[in-house]
């Protein structure tokens, strides 16, 4: 009967010099000890990207993104042989295989390509063979035998990948974080490691700025059905927290956590017209010059003139060529004035408990009333209620509604089963 | 029409930082400007082998040549990337391929394949849409998609294959020296370089311990009649040496340069029986231990006792084996003594102009006689003669056969043409 097959993620962190790397190797060989085939996707070591990146600059201030493709894949292929050998020296049969050689196969583009399809067959061929296969993350290859890589968060995306198409039992993202929490753990320190979450709540946390795991390899393990888990590259007796499809999950809680974005801006563009094509214009010359919009709100600000205010959220790096190209629409639609305002932050309670469970957001809305902390915007998705409040609210704001959804102590965690938590 | 294509070459010196990358783009541009298609063969930057080989040895003391060969094949992807980028920001179209890219296909043996043949496909249509291709050298692949490398002076290798199988018209080697000496210029100040060497005066030149060729790109060249160049990677103006067929050359001195290999051993093995299959004895254990041996002297020591001495030259670095494994000879052909001595030195004097002139050897024997420098052994080819001297009088021997040999002067080294000679 054919083994498992678990796929091993480790980022860069965990191969970021030599004694690091014969960590890997033994959460590795624990891995085949447990009577598994094992697959190890991993990234470059620690800071040779940025190394490269460095040197590639000072030869061409303009690289083109071919040639930064070309050049950034060679990371992966020196942690690969490298992990590859530390595996050998303890007597295990390993193989390290770069993208080109397996046939992970992505579009034509550089820099952020998406994989197409994956040929398992080397791989398989190595697995049968008792293999522990080295896989190198992060890159690709296109039908033209061009090297491409697959921007951030790559190497979470080609392990998800190379699960689903190795129909893995799972897929376990190693990581410096000890696995997903109710909120972040140096904010509340009570907060609570969960045992498992959904792949839907993970994107809204992860969307909402927990920032273990990238949006794209969750969703592409939900896609697939790929059961992941994120855990401790340290501590490898810790089982982390499983993400897996929600109609597997004991829903017990409507809350799971809370999520926190520093990283916004909320623009206001005052006395819009209200008239049709007015707010699409607006959103449009946004759209054209690629940025991305998270929270909308339209409100009537003046009945007389007969004009709208229009409130969103963007990142707040695009914050100068947002107003760049809304004080452009000025004159066009009588605009009467644009702001900008980064001092904010959007927390988000998150839980797919909250489908059917009326009292959610009232709850959290007057909770944070009771704390004085007022919201600017509010928006909302099936499992997701998110607040915009004042920066200097955040920490505030999350200590409450983890407090008020009663996420801080591991009874209402619902641990299930024992987890050692020792340090090995 | 198409252009004439020229294969560059620059080994990892010439590409150690950033700086120096430039230089090169500098080189490869200028051919493009001459009106030529180019191909860039480039190694690994300066010491990055080196510091691979070192996180490969801290891993696993005992690395495997499959693993070695992944690992050691990213440090062209290195330079390959980074000089195309350097070429590009000079306004010029360059395109990296490694060897898997463009199917440089070896046996399938690892650290010291040998090229069965290149696929040109690849190359053609980058030089056909104008671009600058940049090769890694040292590297190949096998059938089977695995990852080779070539060994020592595997970049060469790699820059003459191409220039074979792209019927190239010339296969530059650029390097740290200035071109191909009469001798060691650190030795005879008044060395001078040749404009023109032949592919067989090189290979003896190189076999007796001239560094600037390995004589594995030499003997590649010859076989497929490539003619190459070694020039200066600093001085871009200077022509440096021309390696092409003895038939295409007008041989005019006896004498072409004057080489010493300080890295022999000579072993003498004395009273050996003067009976059929004791020499065969004595060499088959050597060859069967992987020991080569240069050059062989027997001499009738003892009439009486009817045996022979037989001594002979290997590498310094086989010296122990050697003496273990005739020791071992030592009873079942009652051999009475092996001796080993390390200070020794071959002196060689090279020159396709000897064939057919008599009295070079009888010169050379005079002059060391005459300077007071004792022979231990003579070893002759078409177009070399061999001395083994004491390595006291190396330099003295050289410098002696260089003055003989009138070469000198560069009337006498017979330049054609005038070489610009100016650093620039």
């Amino acid at each position: 009967m054919r083994k498992d097959i678990i796929v091993q993620k480790f980022g860069g962190t965990s191969v970021a010099d030599v004694e690091k790397i014969k960590n890997v190797a033994r959460a590795v060989i624990r891995e085949k000890e447990n009577g598994n085939d094992v697959v190890v996707v991993v990234s470059a070591m620690g800071h040779t990207t940025d190394y490269l990146v460095k040197m590639a600059k000072e030869l061409n201030p303009n690289p083109s993104e071919r040639e930064m493709d070309m050049l950034l894949s060679t990371g992966e292929g020196v942690s690969i042989a490298l992990l590859a050998l530390a595996i050998q020296a303890q007597g295990y049969e390993a193989e390290s295989l770069n993208a080109m050689q397996i046939g992970i196969h992505t579009e034509n583009i550089h820099m952020k390509a998406r994989i197409t399809d994956i040929d398992t067959t080397r791989l398989e061929l190595s697995l049968s063979r008792g293999k522990i296969v080295v896989v190198a993350g992060f890159q690709g290859v296109t039908e033209g035998n061009e090297i491409t890589t697959l921007g951030r968060g790559g190497s979470d995306i080609s392990a998800v990948a190379l699960a689903a198409a190795l129909k893995a039992k799972r897929c376990d993202i190693y990581t410096d974080v000890e696995g997903v929490y109710t909120t972040d753990p140096r904010i509340v320190p009570t907060a609570s490691r969960l045992d498992e979450v959904s792949y839907e709540e993970m994107l809204e946390l992860a969307q909402a700025g927990a920032n273990v795991l990238h949006p794209r390899s969750v969703e592409a393990a939900k896609v697939h059905g790929v059961p992941m888990r994120v855990r401790s590259s340290f501590k490898l007796d810790n089982l982390g927290t499983l993400i897996l499809g929600v109609d597997k999950m004991e829903i017990n809680r409507a809350v799971t956590g809370i999520a926190a974005d520093l990283s916004q801006a909320r623009i206001v563009v005052c006395g819009v017209p209200d008239k049709p094509g007015a707010a699409a214009a607006v959103f449009t010359a946004l759209a054209d010059n690629k940025i991305s919009v998270d929270m909308i709100i339209q409100s009537y600000a003046d009945k007389v003139a007969n004009t709208n205010d229009i409130a969103f959220t963007i990142s707040a790096d695009d914050t100068d060529k947002a107003l760049e190209v809304l004080n452009g629409l000025k004159a066009k639609w009588n605009i009467s004035k644009v702001e900008a305002n980064t001092d904010i932050a959007k927390v988000s309670a998150v839980g797919a408990g909250m489908i059917g469970r009326p009292g959610i957001a009232s709850k959290m809305f007057q909770a944070l009333a009771d704390a004085n902390i007022n919201i600017r915007m509010i928006a909302t998705s099936e499992i997701k209620i998110s607040c915009l409040v004042n920066k200097e609210d955040t920490k505030k704001a999350i200590r409450v509604l983890h407090d008020v959804f009663e996420l801080n102590s591991n009874e209402i965690a619902e641990v299930k089963g024992t987890l050692p938590e020792d340090e090995i």
